[in-house]
């Protein structure tokens, strides 16, 4: 490996390491509650270090949202996508998601739950990433729901989009209910309430 | 009037416009984003006339709970309570909460959504009293189902706990999507779902 391919790859990991923290450290303290000063100290880096990947606290919110969203479509998203088609890609999604919960991925829960929230009341580019991750999930749930009507699994009278706004309610109280209670068994009542919901026994 | 009551009146006002003030901005800012400097500039006073009332910042958001409770109490909770008992009250409860972000009674959206997920990650008495607050709606929404069930308007294999789940799943996914969104056709949306979830047409 060259000097300067080494020093890349490098630099690569030094900003996936300060990602990952930032995404974690944001869904404690949001996304306006990140600084580079506070990130540094959590990665054990100089500030200058940081911002030496991060010109502005813009560029590092929306480079966080990013690795949240990657995240999230690695250990939520990709379970769902190989399921099969139809109900049971609704429910590997609504169950991938409590596992990314129960093994506490992130301290406060889902990153976008509290993205969402924060940035509804702060346009901007931010909110505009927040609510484009929010609006494709919301399509992709939409999908695997259409599949499942075409396919009988679901009646013929009931609407896609109803029935994703329904998931996205499971799993937001999925999310809600475990992180202010931090009891699993709110994880196990919200994989009943999606089976139940979807006709499987 | 006394001077003596005058005075314990004015001070009463003033402490109910420095908490509805307080509530307001902690939908944006988050409970921990409260300061007694911010609040005063917002309420047009002086730090030491909010210091006055609210002796730190823990008392202040204790004060900001329970005043927060006290809204939702008058604005969600109470219509519900003078519904048809059952499935009534449950649909009441949900066309009440969508009312109340209709009119942007906060501009961050629902309190409590908000408090649940910032104050996951810290215990102590301010997460108790979120947490009581949610366990107690939760309850409420569980006796309404219960009495659905008993009254045969929903199925006698459901499950209380389990209706009160996805009916806060549904104010849930309203408030999120609201608030990020800014769409009113979301509530029309939550409106729907939760008809068809009761059987009502």
């Amino acid at each position: 490996m060259t000097e300067d391919r080494r020093s890349r790859v490098d630099g690569a990991r030094t900003r996936a390491v300060i990602l990952r923290e930032s995404v974690a450290m944001a869904t404690i303290d949001g996304l306006e509650g990140l600084s580079i000063g506070n990130l540094a100290k959590a990665a054990g880096m100089s500030k200058s270090g940081v911002y030496a990947h991060f010109g502005s606290k813009q560029d590092l919110q929306l480079a966080t949202v990013e690795e949240a969203g990657r995240i999230f479509r690695e250990e939520v998203v990709a379970p769902a996508l190989v399921a099969p088609a139809g109900v049971g890609q609704l429910v590997a999604l609504c169950d991938a998601f409590c596992e990314h919960l129960r093994r506490r991925a992130f301290p406060g829960g889902c990153f976008f739950a509290g993205a969402a929230l924060e940035m509804g009341t702060r346009p901007g580019p931010v909110k505009d990433r927040v609510a484009a991750f929010q609006g494709a999930l919301m399509e992709l749930i939409r999908q695997f729901a259409d599949t499942a009507i075409a396919q009988h699994e679901l009646a013929a009278d009931e609407k896609p989009e109803l029935v994703a706004f329904e998931v996205n309610g499971i799993i937001l109280a999925a999310d809600t209910t475990y992180v202010l209670h931090d009891d699993p068994g709110v994880l196990e009542v919200a994989r009943h309430v999606i089976r139940r919901r979807l006709g499987v026994s």
